[in-house]
């Protein structure tokens, strides 16, 4: 079925989803997200099969984050792989807000970017809105946060995106290239839009109502780089789409292709409710955690079982509410052993704590890997930046 | 008598002043402007014979745009004054937006500013907002308005400021070095400030928005250059207070000094009414109009005199109300020569036609020099341009 998005105005407002049980801005996400109803009030697409057949047809494999439906929605994801089909690549295009450490919450998409990139030969302009941090926090200094641009893109490198391929923009550094393109953007964003579609408020600083263009702006970069109109997919979590959305409506104007998205569902905190935040450190697994941290957040994490032993034997669990299940079945269990272990967890078979150890072994055995690679990026650094002339 | 200006909160609003009469923003100027009220509403102070008195101290002579009223109101001026007194220098800042090519009436505060240049040896920072011009412009594109910011620089080089002590910034080009301190600004000035000094529209543009941050940047770069506290005086017409008033009210909680200002009224058209400006080509002389086009210009002129010569023999004319007598006393005239002409003209003994003469042989005088001057500039420009380091 055709849903029609784009026949309709796309920058329709974001900001007072409030009335309808939640509320998602690139900011904050509140109350109970019902991702169906994202998709319908967003205008974006749910990922059919048709669409994962598609794309299946060039990486040969149904990507786990695919079939599990972690990344669920999208806009023109049919398009870009079509064109693909057609001897036409794309560039990636994603980012990071350097506000903290990063988090297994902040990985998801960014091993989903890793797979189109391996599968696709497609360059990655990779951002980091260090401005944006600055602009949106109370208590961070342009230095603290340059810190924490540099700390996060250790993580970036240690993902082990292709360094031919993948470049890292950081605002603050890479504005002299960025500007032209805020310029041409900003102009074409008027205050009434921008409002309607991220809520600013009469408090609001005259910088952040200035951000959104900034973010845009890789979004065309790669046409600049080619020096031809060139498509762009970003994937991203669904809260990001507010930026894409605004930038979709001036592409075409400015001469340009629609930047194309494919969307992900939040990531979960592995206390009760909400996603994995950074502002909520004892429900987050960072990249920096040792694994003593990381074995007492684990043992810390609510689940989906009963409250004794006996219940649980009795009455069974319900991994769809546990994230200790999630985290497996997304990061570590291949699809048989996660179907077994949610079929153990429901008939009583299997206690919180068994799940919680495997947790608890599988993350340390990958943090260890991963952070064997982030010591090694550090020699890397200099070879991701973006510079003039990025991929001579 | 001290009108207090530092006591009440500077950032009250501009933008709608269309009801006492008159309204004076950045980007337009309507109404009858009287200097006195916009003194009492922008909060500022007259410039009065104690401060010319101060300023002589140091520069031998009365500047004849202070002798004439031309410059006439300040902020801080006094404060900037003493401190030189005291040993410390300080920076000037001014500045043009190119949106078209310069005119005479662009000339006259960067003729104070050389005037201070030469009197207190201070480095000067010039701004040329390209950035801003596109912004606001329905039809100029980002290239149109770098030609003209080309085009601008050889009128500043022209003027004569000092190659050692002058550096030209242009936004897109120093975006770079400008960005940390428009973060730190920006994120200090909310929307409502904004909006109430500026008269945002739910039409203005994203850019437009964040805009007065980069035009304050500059007022803090010196600074950063000298490593500690620098005063900044800043020579312009009184329509750019509001960038400097918004910037006053944050600086101290940045750690910097207020900038200090010098107003200068606005410079009249040729035609009846109304200030030189490039959107009315004909009541303006620019720096590019040739020998026959100033004739043709000046010959036009709206005056202050008789409709025939029997009634200008009889009654005499108003060189108060005559641009041509305004540009002779402003540029050329000394003060004996111009009270003379002023007398001569009131009481019959001078028929426009001299004046216009006086001025047109004047004009392309100074024109013919200037435009030797700006060709010259043409192997000047990279010595003037802003780079790290700018003075070292």
């Amino acid at each position: 079925m055709d849903l029609g998005d784009e026949k309709i105005e796309e920058s329709a407002g974001y900001a007072s989803k409030l009335e309808r049980g939640y509320s998602v801005t690139p900011w904050q996400v509140t109350g109970v997200v019902d991702y169906n109803k994202i998709v319908k009030d967003f205008g974006t697409r749910l990922i059919t099969p048709e669409i994962i057949e598609k794309l299946q047809k060039f990486s040969g494999i149904i990507h786990p984050l695919l079939s599990r439906g972690f990344f669920f929605s999208h806009r023109d994801l049919d398009l870009v792989l079509d064109a693909y089909g057609n001897g036409e690549n794309f560039y990636l295009y994603t980012g990071r807000g350097p506000s903290g450490h990063v988090h297994m919450g902040h990985l998801m998409p960014w091993f989903f970017t890793k797979f189109l990139q391996d599968t696709f030969g497609s360059r990655l302009l990779f951002q980091i809105t260090d401005d944006e941090k600055f602009l949106y926090s109370q208590h961070l200094s342009l230095q603290e946060v340059e810190k924490y641009a540099y700390d996060n893109i250790l993580d970036v490198i240690a993902m082990g995106f292709d360094p031919k391929l993948t470049r890292i923009i950081i605002d603050t550094k890479n504005i002299q290239t960025l500007y032209p393109l805020y310029l041409e953007i900003a102009k074409r964003l008027t205050f009434s839009t921008a409002k309607a579609v991220f809520g600013y408020k009469p408090s609001s600083n005259i910088g952040m109502i200035g951000f959104p263009a900034i973010q845009a702006a890789p979004c065309f970069l790669p046409s600049l780089i080619e020096k031809k109109p060139t498509r762009v997919l970003i994937p991203a979590a669904i809260d990001q789409d507010p930026y894409w959305r605004i930038t979709r409506d001036i592409a075409e104007k400015m001469g340009y292709y629609k930047p194309a998205q494919v969307h992900s569902k939040f990531v979960p905190s592995l206390e009760l409710n909400g996603k994995m935040s950074s502002s909520r450190p004892t429900g987050a697994i960072f990249t920096t955690d040792d694994p003593e941290t990381i074995e007492s957040k684990i043992s810390g994490a609510y689940t989906g079982g009963q409250p004794s032993v006996g219940l649980q034997r009795m009455l069974g669990g319900d991994p769809d509410a546990c994230p200790v299940f999630w985290y497996l079945s997304h990061f570590f269990d291949d699809g048989k052993d996660s179907f077994e272990r949610s079929l153990k967890c429901r008939t009583g078979n299997l206690l919180c704590g068994e799940c919680k150890s495997d947790l608890t072994t599988q993350t340390k055995l990958f943090m260890s890997e991963f952070t064997r690679r982030r010591d090694q990026a550090k020699n890397q650094v200099d070879s991701f930046l973006y510079e003039e002339n990025p991929f001579d």
